[in-house]
């Protein structure tokens, strides 16, 4: 049995979250899990049907984004798993899928306004969206540079990717990340409720104001404080 | 066996209704069930799944919001529940829910406007909409003050819980009640589909004109009024 | 056995389709199935969920709207079926949903546009949408008069119940019939997904025309003209 | 059996993908399979539920649209399955559905601009839509001039039917294509959910850019260029 077994077997069961979920059409998403102490990640292979999927069919790639064990191609957008990975040592998983109203958010070019409590339960920022790469960027590395677009716009806007744990990349599509790929499937299918939430309120009021501020805090201090007392 | 065991039941399964209805995301609501007589609800422990739920898992508070019996923490927002309990003595069940369109509206600060007799079946007042809280409120305790919040508004614009047996919690989320679990929980589904389309009415139509009085008052006298022929 | 048997029968089964074709929240509709030789129609009983229906719950009514033979009182709704049944001699099933997009056009009070073949395969006239009826009416016997209210809307537009079997009331919801309970059904979904369609249609393209007379005249033809050659 | 067992077998499942992918309502849509090197293809009969088909139900039709074998009536849409097969030798399957998206953009008379690398995966055009008829050719052969129209407005706009596998006629509904049927309906599939993204970025944010050239060519190339890099 492959030493790397048990994140096969984690990046199986989170990518079959996503269908689940209604965060995927067809193949259009895919979940990472890694092991930090090995340096490494199981994913998702490219291309394959979730119902085709098996935790043997997962590729394991390390932080430079070299494949290690696997048959199968591994998700075409490896190379922004493996560069989130590498930066950003907290992360335990990560999920990119392009959900209907998370994508319509990124095509619009446009952060989500924090309207209300469901957002502030899970982060006190808008949802950041990354602005689309200069072409020198996309005609090199693509996927390579999509993991430092990324970073350099979490960079620019000061934000903390251990609190704020998803963003929109520009004409594209979500990105979200956790401790664990448990945690970063269900930080999509967040940012996917609190999507549409965000789009019918400024439907039903285009005048609709952000949250304040003393509402923030509270709700994220209820699951997240030193004084949280949401959960057991 | 608890001698709780029956409202421990009644909220378990009105708890697993929210899911069926589609009116949660993960553990994005909470139903309670009141015994009046032995002064008491028993509410989902806060964080749970619902697939994990079961009658033995509920959480029995007293109407001050002291826990009574159980091994898990209730519900966050365990205290707005116990002060609508004390304050209306009528009520023998409480939902709340983040909704997706019942949140869009109370994000958007609206009061959902009667345009139909879906709504008129129902209630004869815009679904009302409490504004947020002064900052003072929040950083007290804020699921206390949320109950407050509540029953000022309907104070101060002369509605009847009795008649009225929903709210929204401007940029929170909708709470319904009912004289037992099971009715709070027809409400909240009652109260999506109206804030749906109610949505889609003033997209279609922003003339759209409220429902008129005539028309209010024979609809819900089909289902209240002491002349009632709706049902059995 | 009731010599009713197969009219309750297909109303049994008429009425199970709307939940199945997402029509209905919980008793927000009713199917009504007539025979014409014996003079009457069987009709769901009054808020009675869905999953409790069976064959025997259905109650017959005749077409003056009086009660034959049943143990449950009828659909709060029985006198507008037994209007239209009177004055329409070819309808052998009627419909009343309160479906989502089809009720919020009509609490918008406008007509659903021809805007394209999905609507012209089904009618050439645009969704008829009578207006509310005036307070005199509603006080009387409001169902009754929701009938008439139907059929002078009908009248004054020269619209052909044969030809257009579908029609929305304003500020209610939508009513549909056709030669058998079956058909009617099959309106109720087709009015439903037309009138998301329009909605979407002019959401993208608010100077949308209507579709012009030659397709509307050729889809129409396709399915019901006397060389039509859609179906077997 | 019928030497045209596998188209027939491979049709069926096709049509059998729309339902399931919730494409159609009723019979609103039909696939075709093609054998090139016989001459013809397996259709769906017309107006025959999906619940009832079966291989053996499946019309075989030759390209210059006459019915070679099976009991049934074909599609009332076969002629224009016809010609796009007579003119078009790299397809082996066609699809139509009334789809609710991709049916709203054709009543609203537009293409569906690209806003996304979801769209670009697929094509680098947007999704053209061809004009309606003229009343000559709808009064004509109308399905026959239906293939006519898409293919003159792919000569008119330079578009090439191996690039660009989808068009919406205008006030009508969707058409894809493909190499196999399957491709032909994953095609469909994609255009709804594309269709639905467009118009939810429109409703964001009425500025939003198209997609640019430079992302346009990168996120073909990954799925279909020479140095293709997705899938296995």
């Amino acid at each position: 049995m492959s030493k790397y077994q048990h994140i096969k077997q984690a990046a199986y069961e989170a990518n079959m979250q996503l269908p689940k979920l209604g965060l995927v059409l067809f193949t259009f998403g895919n979940v990472s899990a890694a092991d930090r102490d090995l340096g490494v990640f199981a994913i998702k292979p490219s291309g394959v049907p979730y119902e085709d999927l098996s935790p043997e069919k997962m590729v394991i790639v390390d932080f430079e984004g070299v494949t290690i064990e696997g048959d199968l191609r591994p998700s075409s957008d490896t190379q922004t798993h493996a560069v989130l990975y590498k930066h950003w040592p907290n992360i335990g998983g990560i999920v990119h899928t392009h959900s209907t109203y998370g994508t319509a958010w990124a095509q619009s070019q446009r952060c989500i306004p924090i309207f209300g409590t469901t957002h502030a339960d899970h982060l006190t920022a808008d949802i950041p969206c990354a602005p689309p790469m200069d072409d020198k960027m996309i005609e090199g590395d693509y996927e390579y540079q999509t993991g430092f677009q990324i970073m350099d716009h979490f960079a620019a806007e000061g934000l903390d990717y251990n609190e704020v744990e998803m963003v929109l990349v520009g004409n594209h599509a979500p990105f979200t990340w956790g401790k664990t790929p448990h945690k970063a499937v269900y930080n999509s299918a967040v940012l996917e409720a609190v999507a549409q939430m965000a789009y019918l309120t400024e439907q039903i009021n285009d005048q609709a104001p952000r949250l304040k501020d003393s509402l923030i805090k509270k709700h994220f201090e209820r699951k997240h404080g030193p004084n949280s007392y949401y959960g057991q």
